[in-house]
């Protein structure tokens, strides 16, 4: 890369579409996101998804945008793909528009341009298009990105959130609440010092895995804001049942207990960003356990609980002492905003 | 609408992902949004576009969000169907994430998110999936709309900034400049009173009718940031050629002429957001500015100059009294930032 440019930091003139627009794209994305399916033009031309398409999409715009275990480039590609990956959808095409502050560090925009790169790769989806606006100094704190995800559903899966099943089995692919936690302890100024490191990773060769040993999944959804307790109870109310969960059996890392039982949080409300729930038939479960804890990001999966006819639209928990409490209804701001 | 949720401002526990983002979702986003495409879910499951399908993204800043001739929501829908018809592209779908800033007043959101409705409707495209982020007081100016849209590109159509040839005719299909003086004359306390409106407008259904005439076109391009100047710019160096215009011919508003007087600034480097150029067989030419002026945005349409194989990668501008000039290099930033 030019040295010339990688010492700068980013200008206006870096985003008013003439010679410095084309040096900063060219330089630093154009480095980093180059495949056969990238365009310079306005639109990128593909071949579409066989079958049925998924689109999604997703702004990022997390402080710090940097952190233990990633930063905003990475968090960018694997929050996209992963909505995908819960719709039962390969990955195929990425954009990414990006918003970035007068003054931010080139050789940080890099940074970010090459998390995204070697994060897509391992997606196995392709950028394909982009977009680069400069805003002023203090019209937006540091970068901001958005992509967008399109993806080809694959043939026999059919997911959704209103599908569960009275007794379903309530599966998480890991441990619960690092993203949440991580982005907590770097935001605030808390005087705790943990070794938490966010989740964040792109999960399709995960769900890909499952899908492989079973196609009887009723849903998969990614925990991201608000964490398993807000998609529990967005779940239950879609498919109008219960949700009764084991509270011995929750993975949380002993580093995130710790720091929640410091601040009085309750990890279910914790994002993750690497970490999904899958709701399957009891009889799959166990398969489904095991294959998932044969993938990189789903070591400690787990079954957390079942789907019940009672209390429809309601969360509740088993202690370890066998008494039961209702999770308390998500609501209001879930802190610390971590996407 | 719930006036309940229209008289608020956006808080932070707008974008936190629980009870008050949906209904922020509900009563504003999937109220004015709503078709059988748009999903509910992480994201939407369509029937992918049939042949070759165009895909493009675009993040929108402008400031002021609101001016003469549209507003934020209006411009991030007319960019991205617009980058769509300049690939040959019908628009298909869209997807729209959003930035807001807190405390940013409902009532205004409900404004933009109208003029998005209105604007996807004539545009004939579906919004299929959003994202809604809330950030902090001071950390974004207003909101960010980024747009990303997906179309099909129209059989026997083959159009690109490498295919324009000597001969060719430059055409563009409305008068210039309009949106980057409508905004410069906002953003700056210039003490000038102008009756100028943005041209922000959607030329899909302009391209279609042009290409019902002929599918012979070489170019199609929105001259959005840079304006005209630029894209030419673009245009000599991608095909290697020159480009002549003919200054007597280049049409501009009086009012948008009168303020470039007076600024001293070149009305074919101010943004337009209806207005493109299309580069066609000189034999062509005629019939296409025919078909463009029965269309709303392009009554104003005029052929401005050809295309030379003299000075490749330049743009030339004969003047009124027949003395011929280098039109200068575009670069640097281009005042205002105008999407």
């Amino acid at each position: 890369m030019n040295n010339g440019i990688k010492d700068q930091t980013v200008t206006m003139a870096h985003g008013a579409g003439g010679r410095q627009t084309s040096e900063l794209i060219d330089n630093i994305f154009a480095a980093h996101f180059a495949n056969p399916d990238l365009t310079a033009d306005d639109a990128a031309v593909l071949n579409p998804p066989v079958g049925k398409m998924a689109v999604s999409t997703d702004g990022f715009i997390v402080s710090p945008a940097f952190f233990p275990g990633g930063n905003i480039g990475k968090l960018s590609i694997c929050g996209t793909v992963n909505d995908l990956a819960c719709m039962g959808a390969k990955p195929l095409y990425l954009t990414c528009a990006f918003v970035i502050e007068e003054g931010f560090p080139m050789d940080k925009l890099e940074e970010i341009a090459s998390a995204m790169e070697k994060t897509a790769k391992e997606a196995g989806v392709h950028i394909v298009s982009g977009d680069t606006k400069v805003a002023g100094k203090g019209q937006v704190d540091g970068v901001f990105i958005t992509t967008t995800g399109m993806g080809q559903i694959e043939d026999g899966v059919k997911v959704g959130g209103e599908l569960a099943k009275p007794g379903d089995a309530v599966i998480v692919t890991g441990d619960i609440g690092r993203h949440g936690c991580t982005i907590l302890l770097e935001r605030e100024d808390l005087g705790i010092e943990a070794d938490i490191k966010s989740d964040c990773a792109p999960l399709w060769k995960t769900v890909e895995a499952v899908m492989n040993r079973t196609h009887d999944l009723h849903v998969i959804r990614d925990a991201t804001r608000g964490g398993v307790g807000t998609v529990l109870y967005e779940i239950a109310k879609q498919s109008q049942v219960g949700v009764q969960l084991d509270s011995a059996n929750i993975p949380v890392q002993p580093e995130v207990r710790g720091v929640c039982g410091m601040l009085g949080l309750e990890p279910l409300y914790l994002a993750c960003e690497g970490t999904m729930v899958i709701i399957a038939p009891k009889e799959e479960a166990a398969k489904i356990v095991e294959t998932l804890r044969q993938c990189p990001y789903s070591k400690n999966a787990a079954i957390i609980g079942e789907i019940t006819e009672e209390q429809p639209g309601k969360v509740v928990m088993m202690t370890e002492i066998g008494t039961q409490a209702l999770l308390p209804q998500p609501g209001g701001e879930l802190l610390p905003r971590i996407c």
